[in-house]
């Protein structure tokens, strides 16, 4: 086992700093760790200096810093240059998901590394096992997957590729509990990990649904929301049928499965949903109407609903526990 | 519109008390509604009585009672006999999901409710446009479809069948907003309705991803409870999307959607579960291992969960709205 205070010693990178990445980087900063995070598109890095900061400061609101923003700040450096990875143990790597421009990035990650530094990626969407190919030794080669806020959730995939060695698996996974995660760690490299393939599942389902015209998009939040929402963050999918009780479920099952959509195809109406390119809150356009002012509050009010909900769900599995 | 205080002129039945009839027993006599309970089942007078009872101090406890929980079980009548429904004018049926069973009580419904009585169904599994053909007068029947625990959801599915008459839907819908609740109006009688068919999409991914090895029962609900409970209760899935923005949706739906399960039959590996007939937390016998002071421990900490979420869902809504 890994203790907390050695984290002080181990240096950790960060490659990609959107939202995401930025987030990554105030967690492993909380967490101990010296982070070196590296912006490779070009302007990344003004943006993700004022993201970080207001990170951090989300972060201390929720009660998760021991001591000041500034303290983090001054752990971390920034830049541009992947030479300030060079002692890294862990780097962390979350760019846009395509595999040429992350080919590009382990590149340049495998040159200004030492040897046994872990890279790990934040992929959902392409198999472990084929990235770890990009990279000089593949056996330190794995998936971290994190979802936002990263410091304010617990919330953690870890994906073994086919040629990932056990040794760094379980380094990684000791590393993942004394992060305050609880990490789920998958064997195999399954397409689009549990979490994605239950989420895409329901998204395939809700558009199915929305073309068909049998709702509408404000109708199937609300009811998903005041429904699901209710009972989620308390117990996943297998203890609801427990607290439900088993006995309408095969019949319901046989039911509506033959009905449930098959697609392949992304439906027409997600191509133009998407295609019209909607940043949502953030930038005050998405598939609802926001008002700046309004996209600004619904933010706050889910930055203080996420710390919530953290410390909500924890306190309620310690009650479950007895 | 229908003001609420007209709700105590107006008896409100109800048929089938197991967890879910009581339940909505319980949220039809907080909103005002003199009650009329039917326990169609041999003994399940006895058990209804000591549900109702708790649930009304589950209730008090979570502040949504304005007198004490003896005064709504003295406005409430539980009996064996249908003939209390008699001046009921709306009965709500929460019996099991069977054909057969809610035609014989829509006869006893129907032989002893006056003329103009609206009938509801809690059906989840069958067509609102089939169960309607079982009544008189079909124009005035319709689904409500509440979730558990009903007086402390905003969730409620009104769907109408094809038979349904304009007024008796638009009565419920107003009665829904007396009631306290956030309704979704299916003008459609989709198969499974909305959240239904979007949970079962989930269920069918999870079966499937277990069946084939790529995850595990406690693996799955670890990384669902903690990746989609982190938010769930604050926005639905389109809203989620404008939060992560939609970048990368098209691109990582296109590669998913392959990748999912489209089975119609129900998994072997689900069968074997269900056929188990564990009846989960309720009996301390589930898919997990419980001992009676487990389960019960577990009980207790989600009605307490419940009534936190409840006002925290609450609470996010008006500050979404700025």
């Amino acid at each position: 086992m890994i203790h907390e205070r050695e984290l002080a010693g181990l240096e950790a990178g960060v490659v990609g700093l959107g939202l995401m990445g930025s987030s990554i980087a105030v967690a492993l900063t909380i967490a101990g760790h010296p982070v070196r995070a590296v912006a490779p598109l070009k302007n990344e890095l003004t943006a993700a200096r004022k993201t970080i900061r207001q990170l951090l400061q989300h972060a201390a609101g929720s009660g998760l810093l021991q001591h000041s923003p500034e303290y983090y700040l001054n752990r971390m450096t920034l830049s541009e240059d992947f030479k300030i990875l060079k002692n890294c143990s862990l780097v962390q790597e979350c760019v846009v998901e395509d595999k040429a421009i992350k080919a590009a990035v382990y590149e340049k990650i495998s040159a200004h590394t030492r040897e046994q530094a872990v890279i790990s990626s934040n992929t959902s969407a392409i198999p472990v096992s084929l990235l770890q190919e990009l990279v000089p030794d593949p056996g330190r080669f794995l998936g971290i997957h994190w979802a936002e806020p990263a410091y304010l959730t617990r919330f953690m995939e870890i994906t073994r590729g086919r040629q990932t060695r056990d040794s760094v698996a379980s380094w990684v996974v000791d590393l993942a509990h004394c992060w305050g995660k609880e990490p789920t760690f998958l064997q195999k490299d399954i397409r689009g990990f549990v979490t994605n393939r239950l989420m895409y599942a329901v998204y395939r389902e809700l558009f199915t649904l929305v073309a068909a015209g049998e709702t509408t998009m404000e109708d199937a939040d609300k009811a998903f929301r005041y429904d699901a929402g209710s009972w989620m963050s308390f117990m996943g999918l297998f203890e609801r049928m427990d607290q439900l009780g088993l006995e309408d479920f095969l019949e319901t099952f046989s039911r509506l499965f033959p009905e449930l959509g098959n697609a392949s195809e992304v439906p027409e109406i997600m191509q133009q949903i998407v295609r019209n390119k909607a940043r949502g809150t953030q930038e005050a356009r998405g598939l609802y109407a926001y008002t700046p002012e309004g996209a600004a509050a619904w933010e706050n009010a889910f930055a203080e609903f996420n710390k919530e909900i953290y410390h909500l769900a924890d306190r309620y599995q310690e009650l479950k526990n007895g």
